[in-house]
């Protein structure tokens, strides 16, 4: 039987959502938690996000024989994972649901707060980056984004994929409402101190966003034009414009499934 | 010269103010970036918080000799700080002012939400505790605390103190307004979902604000009666009516100096 299950998670104390040889991994920890209610197996997350990356909505799946109802296992499974993760939802699914390989829309934000004053109890929440010179301009060359695009110029050297062409739905940048932020972050929102950095798209590669997010912020800064960032769309590149972000500042938002067959590429990230 | 610094921090990831032999302090971040200014010496904390135990308003001070004006040391220092570490001020101060020593009200403020839905992202900074059954007895039963008393039932049976009198100037048990808690829990204050409570006085023993909390938790439980809770305090005990309180819902919120010759007792702590 597969299960559909929601998680939130804070990615400070986490090498990321991936098991790896060591350290704590939110899909080793939620492994774990599952053995401990006698399921044995794997479980698939639909983004694979880097150490210090938060989630409010991952979505991941699990193939088991379910002795309990979702809402039991919901219940069981928050009393056994640590204070970091939560599970907001477990649904039983019909058919052969993948939280990677169905296909879906992933919902990214970037939150920072330009030349605010740091706050000890937000620095892992957000990026308090330097004062931005033009926020129209960065605003502006958000939506230069939008589109199908090979974005090489905004993976990661290393990052090895059949394509880099993928689809974003939206991307824009823009002073974030508090009812758009994390609730740690609602007090700064509420003041406007907070800028939030919003994509959608079928697919994202390796520190895809986070590069994204380095350049907008080099045009905000006045360091990049706008038409120098255009060409890094045009002419795919190995060098980004920019390094990438910090990880604190990110969030995997929402994901969005879509019907089967539905023409999207969802190759997990 | 005498140097007063006023220290904000997540102690989520500290072994708590004190240098130790093994992991990161407080203390220690703070000397080794004086250090890297040029200055050798130590770092007095007026409140020594354990591991885990935040700071809003944390008093240090430092004899150096001065070679930069304060409001530069304060930029200086704040850029070699990690980001869980921010100092809010720095002042030099005339005499012989010592952050632990000199005479000194400290305010300490335990966050708590019962019963309420956690998030992982407040899970270091407040206590998500079960539901009370009756706040009203809780609320009533802190003000027994106020005053001069014995408070041997509510320090760590470890503690070894010259006497465990100390007094309370305010001891209350309350819905948290927005304004009154730190800015992280400020969205589920506004919701009226944050309990807090509040003690100043002129001294704290080892765990006392947190077993103080764990016993009036307990009664606003209905497990311990109002009449049993006072007789703790009228009987001093070596075992505590319960267990202390976890340690992220603790702030060390403010430190209000007196004048010198000012009858206070103030051990560190």
């Amino acid at each position: 039987m597969r299960i559909k299950m929601t998680v939130a998670y804070d990615g400070t104390d986490f090498v990321g959502w991936q098991r790896q040889s060591r350290g704590r991994s939110v899909q080793g920890e939620l492994e774990h938690a599952m053995r401990r209610l006698g399921y044995v197996g794997s479980v698939q997350g639909a983004g694979r996000t880097d150490a210090g990356v938060h989630a409010r909505g991952q979505v991941a799946s699990v193939e088991c024989d379910l002795a309990l109802p979702p809402e039991k296992l919901l219940y069981a499974l928050n009393n056994l994972l640590p204070r970091d993760i939560r599970l907001l939802d477990v649904e039983q699914m019909v058919g052969d649901f993948h939280a990677r390989f169905s296909p879906s829309l992933k919902e990214y934000r970037y939150f920072l707060l330009p030349g605010a004053t740091p706050d000890p109890l937000l620095s892992r929440y957000a990026w308090f980056a330097p004062k931005l010179a033009d926020f129209s301009l960065a605003e502006d060359s958000a939506e230069i984004l939008v589109g199908e695009h090979n974005f090489r110029s905004f993976c990661a050297k290393s990052s090895v994929v059949k394509s880099y062409v993928r689809t974003l739905y939206v991307a824009e940048f823009k002073q974030a409402k508090p009812e758009n932020v994390p609730e740690v972050l609602y007090h700064r929102a509420a003041k406007g101190e907070v800028y939030m950095l919003r994509f959608v798209g079928n697919g994202f590669i390796y520190k895809m966003v986070r590069l994204m997010v380095g350049a907008l912020v080099k045009v905000g800064q006045g360091k990049l034009t706008q038409a120098d960032f255009a060409a890094y769309l045009e002419n795919p590149s190995e060098q980004p414009p920019a390094p990438a972000a910090p990880a604190q500042g990110l969030y995997l938002w929402q994901l969005q499934y879509l019907p089967n067959g539905a023409a999207c590429d969802s190759r997990g990230r």
